[in-house]
């Protein structure tokens, strides 16, 4: 059965966009996922298709309609049943790599971007949308967000990702960020690699990778770091090797 | 002077992409914004036209060679001087509204996207790149990041957004989640809108839109609520009015 994302927008062609390139896009052409687009103007009952209103109490910006927005996930439940439906927006809970392994193991998303000031609260509220942010940042509208869930999302569908672009061993799969990494040329501009990736010790080089790993999280994300040392490690999270993926 | 965007890329036809759409897309017919491409493919010396190698010490996947991404991000400079080059790498900091305000008040800036398991450190290192992460997940490269990163850039230049987009009352703008929004219709399924929103008391309806803020934030968002309360509040914050922006 074939992953699918049904996207709601006001935007519907910026999809696929940069995900119709590279992996993602062959991975749609394999038929390994599919999208569909939902415009929410299509959905307006107006002659002028209104899509948005002012905000109750007032304020700058406008607000997408409850009824608009409630038509439009209606029909993008009836495109492909039993999908959760995420509404992209900042007041979500953040985008984490536990929730994208859990919705590429599903039948696929519905996803809502907003635009403007965002959606009528009581649409989220009576279609039980999951409101998910992909970062503490403000974007002109949930497309771009919707872009980063689905291609980290498609990059984990079997049949997608090569060998050579194995999710093996990669930050965030065991709560680390990842060690540094160096390939050819040994010496570049007089900088040279460290000798213990030189030595075919494997048991020296897996140790190395472990400390710089544990010395990044530690160094750049004490949050990460936090959690990382309260919570008991994934199999595996010890020696270097990628947690089950 | 117009704010230029350079991306470094083994994928230049992602871009603009989504970009090209919407008001992000308006801007740069306008002319207030600007974006060019470097096909990092195109710096490789040898005639396979080679970006990648090995990792040394082992593992799967390909790391980008020094020597190939440091002549890109060098005509990447060429091309507009004096911008901070930003790569992005689930190692990086996190990206926050405060680093996306100094980005867009600069003159712009350089993005390299990393494919694979990423690039040489080496680079990074003699560059002096600023690593940046948009969130805490997998993706299959930078350059879904890199669209994320501009359109959070774009919408705060001059020009770009109109009145009815404005950035006024937003989610992390004063380090708060929004309050929940409401439009017409004032009654929709037997879901009614808060009634101090009809009010037409503006001080009740700051002062509910607050609480809210506040509610949400300390219930969704823990994080964000415990460095609310321990840094000294933006001005404006506390009666719901948006912070300097």
């Amino acid at each position: 059965m074939t992953w699918r994302a049904s996207v709601v927008t006001l935007f519907p062609e910026m999809f696929p966009g940069p995900l119709g390139q590279s992996l993602a896009g062959k991975g749609l052409r394999d038929g390994r996922w599919a999208i569909d687009t939902l415009d929410i103007r299509g959905f307006a009952t107006d002659r002028h298709r209104t899509v948005d209103d002012t905000p109750f109490g007032g304020g700058a910006g406008m607000v997408m309609r409850p009824d608009v927005v409630d038509a439009a996930l209606a029909a993008a439940d009836a495109a492909g049943p039993d999908r959760p439906a995420v509404y992209l927006t900042p007041r979500g809970r953040p985008l984490d790599q536990a929730l994208v392994r859990d919705l590429a193991a599903g039948p696929g998303v519905v996803l809502l971007c907003g635009r403007y000031e965002g959606v009528d609260q009581r649409v989220i509220e009576a279609r039980g949308l999951m409101e998910v942010s992909i970062g503490d940042y403000v974007l002109s509208g949930g497309e771009p967000a919707a872009l980063v869930l689905l291609d980290a999302c498609i990059r984990l569908l079997p049949g997608v990702m090569g060998a050579a672009e194995s999710a093996a061993e990669e930050s965030h799969a065991n709560g680390l960020l990842e060690y540094p990494h160096y390939t050819r040329p040994a010496d570049w501009q007089g900088r040279a690699v460290p000798p213990v990736l030189l030595s075919g010790h494997h048991a020296e080089v897996a140790k190395w990778r472990q400390t710089e790993a544990e010395r990044a999280t530690r160094e750049r994300r004490p949050d990460l770091w936090a959690k990382h040392v309260t919570h008991d490690a994934a199999p595996g999270a010890m020696d270097g090797r990628p947690a089950a993926d």
